[in-house]
């Protein structure tokens, strides 16, 4: 039996991740482990210092979850570790996050980072997002749960080079386009910051990204077009193309 | 003047950041923005959905500077946003962190995230770590410290592409044999997990992670050696080797 590990960033009671529980369930033995509150832009934070409780909980449909006051990665850490005697699974799912993690909000995201933990302990993975930060929307994590199916049914049977997942990000529509290949593209971020009067607390807060949407090929010019995006994505942040450069670089020590 | 921000992820009453510090005042105006409390592994959390307290507070030199209940990339982005009003500095110099960053610690890394953040702000910045986990070793962070501001000098005058910063890894020596450019090389991990009888509260340990130390070329390869390393990150963490293959995965949505 294929056995599949649900978790996310927004909690696990946001209704991405219940979405796509369901939706993983017509693929094999799911999983649920998700921290217990919204760890969105947590990045890649590992619970080093303070405890981590761990508690069950139950879904919506009824069905029992493993919830842990913790970070994305912990949840995968912590099964990795042995919270979850099932481990490994056959692969880790995570998401459907609210909010597009394209661009640079890679290395924001919960979502891709509890990927990318999945991938440092040598199992295969997946981050589903939804683009739908514009509040004016209703979000329907529907179609992106079709699309989830549809792309975890082959990575299943795939191989992933080593510290490698697949980010995939999908527009808020009723039916995608189709799915893209894409690598990164460029986000536009508009942080605002708000304080109190005596400038002692601070407060960040500002609209939803935009993103440089005419660069084809990249994901944010994909899902911007009404397709899902899918990006291979490593732990390799060496600016290959920048070393013959720095090379030249005269530092004496 | 030269303006340099310096910023860390160990707190900022930590000895890396006082040596850094005191090392960059000979290369210009420093202005110290940092966690008020160790952030270590926190990876690039952005505090959006609680408050950010900031206070003055002053070195153990007598100097004032900025602590701020938040993360080491909070410090970067609210000092972008205007908490401080000499933004934007020459340079962002990030450390020197309590043990290295190397190899798939990156992603992890309060250190090295808060250079990210600068790089998304479009300011040059440098994140430096000495390689002193050993819990039987003595940290000194002079021979770090003397390293950062021949790195600093070139690096003022130098360009760096966009969304790309430098991280330097220093060993703890007295003297470095040399500086070695360096891609990322492999972590490996010894995590362990421990738990109160009943199994509800759990606890991440586990010594400190070694690295694959005899690929050529590596900052995990040129640190043990006695060399500090130096490598080129970017925030474009697309898995370009690895496109054509699953272009030809065959998802159909």
């Amino acid at each position: 039996m294929t056995k599949i590990l649900v978790t996310n960033d927004d909690g696990i009671h946001a209704p991405g991740i219940f979405a796509l529980a369901q939706a993983m369930r017509q693929l094999g033995e799911v999983t649920v482990v998700a921290p217990a509150t919204n760890q969105s832009a947590t990045g890649h934070k590992k619970t080093l210092f303070s405890d981590i409780p761990v508690a069950t909980t139950t879904l919506r449909d009824g069905s029992s979850a493993t919830a842990l006051t913790g970070s994305p990665a912990d949840c995968v850490a912590l099964s990795a570790l042995g919270i979850w005697d099932g481990w490994p699974p056959d692969i880790v799912v995570s998401g459907i996050n609210k909010g597009g993690n394209m661009g640079q909000d890679i290395t924001y995201s919960g979502t891709v980072t509890a990927a990318l933990e999945a991938a440092l302990s040598g199992v295969k993975a997946v981050a589903f997002s939804l683009d739908n930060m514009d509040a004016t929307e209703v979000s329907d994590y529907a179609e992106a749960a079709r699309v989830a199916v549809e792309v975890v049914k082959v990575a299943l049977v795939r191989p992933l080079p080593p510290l490698t997942i697949l980010n995939v990000n999908i527009p808020n529509v009723a039916r995608v386009k189709g799915l893209q290949l894409a690598r990164q593209g460029v986000r536009i971020y508009f942080d605002e910051l708000v304080s109190n009067d005596d400038k002692t607390i601070y407060h960040l807060t500002g609209p939803a990204p935009s993103g440089v949407y005419d660069t084809v090929g990249t994901d944010v010019w994909a899902v911007h077009r009404g397709y899902a995006s899918i990006t291979p994505i490593h732990l390799d942040m060496t600016a290959h193309p920048f070393m013959a450069e720095l090379a030249a670089w005269d530092i004496t020590l």
